[in-house]
C-alpha cells in the first residue's frame, strides 16, 4: 500500500529570528496563512489516508507536530533523538511502514516546501510511486528549472524508461551538488538537469535492501531499533541507537549508488523556500515592491521585505532589505544575504544567548 | 537674583520609537546615562539654587518631570496645556519668576541638550546673566561652529561691546535660519557666526517688556495668566488661555525686533541632539564603526547605530543604517536620513496606530 513520509526534521536556523529551535520553519504562518508542514500534510489529501502518512520530526518538536497534525496517529510520529541526515531519516519511515506493511511503497515528502497545482503534484506522486511498485527502484521527482539557480542541487537526466500518463519516466544519471553561476546556466540551457527537490518514491524494502548493501553500519543500527517497534523499550533502544548512526544524505548516500534510479520530470511550481528573500515571489507587495507582513509601515523604501510578529516596523529611505522584528529578535539583513542568516545564528550562540534561539 | 528657566516642551518625536509623546528625549537614558533634563538640572549646579530653577514642561511629562527632579518644589513645575512655542514658554517662565522676585534675571536652557566643560559653561552663563542685569538687554550664547552644519541656526556676530572675565560679549546682528550648504561653508570660513543654541539670558521684565511692545496679544494673556498665579483658579485660567496664545518663537517673535540683543560666543562642547545620528559622535563604537546599545551583534556590518532597549538586535552585512528596537516599535532608516523620523510619527498618526506614539 502506498504510505507517505513527511521529513520534518530542520533545526529552525534559516528562517530566524521567526524561526526556534523549538518552532522551526514548517511550523510558520508567514510564508502561507497555514504552517507548511499542515499545507505539505493536507496537500496528500486522497491521496494517503492519515493512518499511512509518517511524520519524521525532532524530540523538540513532536508535541506541536501532533498539535498540528491531528489527524495522523500518535505513534506515526517518529521523533529522532538527534538529527543524522536523511538516509536514517527515510530508513527509520521504512522500517515503521513495513512493520505493518510488508510491500508498503513510500512517497517521501519535505514538510516545509512551497508546491502549487496540488492536482497535478499529487497525479506525479501516484505515477512514480506506480512505477517503483511496479518495477522497484529508488524514484526522485525533479523540478523543471525556470532560472538559472545556484542554491538548489541538481538532478542530470538519462534515457526516457516509461511514460505513465502524464508523466515520462527517466533514468536518473547523477545528483549534482549546488553549482556556481556559470554551470546553472549551462544546465538550464541544456534542458538536461531538473532541480532536486527532496521528493522521494520507493518501495520500503528495496530502500532498506540498498542501505545495507551500501551503508551496512547504518542498516544494523535501523535493525536494531526495528527488532524494539512494540516493545516497551523502543524509545530506550532508539535514544541509545539513532545518535550512533552514520550521518550521511539519502540521495548522495544511497541513491548515487544504488542499482537503479528513476527520475520524473515535473512542472507544478515549487519553492523550498531557503531563506527570507524567497518571500519575494509572494504576491503581496505594495506599489513600491516591499513585501509586508504584520504591522509595516514604509515612508519612501522600496523592493524590501518587512515581517513582524509583534512591534511596529517602520522602514525609512531604504532599498532591498529584509526587516524581521518578533517580540524578542530584530533581524536586518540585505535581501541579497538571507543566506548568512546562519551565522547570526551561530554567533548568537557564541555569545549565549539562548534565549532568543 | 539669578533664576534658571529649562524648557521642556519636547514632543518626542525625532528619538522615536525611543521617545514617545509621554517620554521624549530629556528623559531617555539612551544619549548619555542620565537622562538629558536631570543632567541640565546638575549642571546648573552651584550657579543657580533649585527654589530658582523653573521647568516648563507639557501635561502628559510634568509628572515624569517632578520624579526625575525631585529637588525642584513642585510650583517651579509649570505645565504648559499645549505647546505654543518658545516665546509663550519664556514669557510664562517670566512671570513666574517675577511673582516672588522683582529683580528677577532668567537663563534659560533647553532641557535636551548636551554640552561638556560644565565649569566653563557656568562660567558663561554668569558672564551673560552679569550683562543683562546690568545693562539690560536680550542676550543668546552662541557656539563656535567647527563644521558647515546645515541642521542649525546660525547667529551673525556684531561688533565688540564688553569683556568680562574669560568672555567676550558682542552685539548681535540678526537670527538666521538653517542654511544650504554652501551658506554653511561660508559661515564657517567667514568666522563671523555662531551656531543658534538656544540659551538665553534676560532679565525676567526687560523679555516682558519686549514682549508687550512687539507680541501685545502674547503680552495680554500672558498677563491673565500671571493675575491669576496664587489663586485657586490658577490652573483654569491657564487651561483656557494658553493654547488661544500666538504661537511664535523668542529668536525670531521677540530678539529678532528687541532693541537691544547681545551674544557671547562659547567654545564649550554642545549638541542638540537632533536626531539618532547625533549618536554617532558618541565614542562607544566597535572595531567596524558600529555604536551599539542593549543587546546588538553585527555580522560584516559597519558604520551602522544599533540601538536595542528590549529585542535583540542583528544586522548582518548592512553599512551606515540606523536601527532603533523597542518593545514594541521598530525603526530601520539611513544614518544620511535621520531626521525623516517625524514623517513616521506623522505617518503612524495617520494610520492611528496611536498605541506606539
Amino acid at each position: 500500500m502506498l504510505h507517505a513520509v513527511i521529513m520534518a526534521g530542520g533545526s529552525g536556523t534559516r528562517f530566524w529570528p521567526a524561526s526556534r529551535r523549538s518552532r522551526p520553519k514548517q511550523f510558520l504562518e508567514l510564508i502561507t496563512k497555514k504552517p507548511l508542514l499542515r499545507t505539505t500534510f493536507e496537500r496528500l489529501g486522497g491521496l494517503v489516508p492519515a493512518d499511512r502518512t509518517w511524520i519524521v520530526t525532532t524530540a523538540e518538536t513532536a508535541a506541536p507536530t501532533r498539535d498540528l497534525v491531528p489527524e495522523i496517529p500518535v505513534e506515526n510520529i517518529l521523533s529522532e533523538p538527534v538529527g543524522r541526515n536523511t538516509a536514517a531519516c527515510v530508513g527509520l519511515a521504512a522500517h515503521a511502514a513495513l512493520e505493518g506493511d510488508p510491500e508498503a511503497t513510500c512517497v517521501v515528502l519535505p514538510a516545509d516546501h512551497v508546491i502549487g497545482e496540488e492536482v497535478r503534484f499529487r497525479s506525479a506522486l501516484a505515477a512514480g510511486a506506480s512505477l517503483v511498485t511496479r518495477e522497484g527502484g529508488l524514484l526522485t521527482f525533479g523540478v523543471q528549472p525556470t532560472r538559472a539557480e545556484t542554491g538548489y542541487g541538481y538532478l542530470e537526466v538519462g534515457a526516457e524508461h516509461a511514460r505513465q500518463g502524464d508523466w515520462t519516466i527517466h533514468r536518473l544519471e547523477r545528483f549534482v551538488e549546488k553549482p556556481d553561476a556559470e554551470k546553472a546556466r549551462s544546465y538550464l540551457e541544456s534542458g538536461g538537469y531538473l532541480w532536486n527537490a527532496g521528493i522521494f518514491a520507493w518501495r520500503a524494502a528495496d530502500l532498506l535492501e540498498e542501505i545495507a548493501r551500501q551503508l551496512p553500519e547504518l542498516a544494523a543500527g535501523l535493525d536494531t531499533i526495528a527488532a524494539s517497534f512494540s516493545t516497551p523499550v523502543s524509545k530506550t533502544v532508539l535514544e541509545e541507537t539513532y545518535p550512533s548512526l552514520p550521518a550521511t544524505s539519502v540521495d548522495f548516500g544511497v541513491m548515487e549508488g544504488a542499482r537503479r534510479c528513476w527520475t520524473i520530470p515535473v512542472d507544478f511550481p515549487w519553492s523550498d523556500v531557503g531563506s527570507w528573500s524567497a518571500l519575494d515571489d509572494n504576491p503581496s507587495g505594495d506599489t513600491a515592491g516591499n513585501t509586508s507582513r504584520g504591522r509595516v509601515l514604509t515612508v519612501d523604501a522600496g523592493g524590501n521585505i518587512l515581517i513582524s510578529t509583534g512591534p511596529v516596523v517602520s522602514a525609512v529611505g531604504v532599498e532591498d532589505l529584509v526587516v524581521v522584528a518578533t517580540p524578542d529578535a530584530v533581524l536586518v539583513v540585505p535581501k541579497s544575504q538571507t543566506q548568512r542568516v546562519r551565522e547570526v545564528v551561530e554567533a548568537l550562540r557564541e555569545k549565549g544567548w539562548d534565549d532568543v534561539l
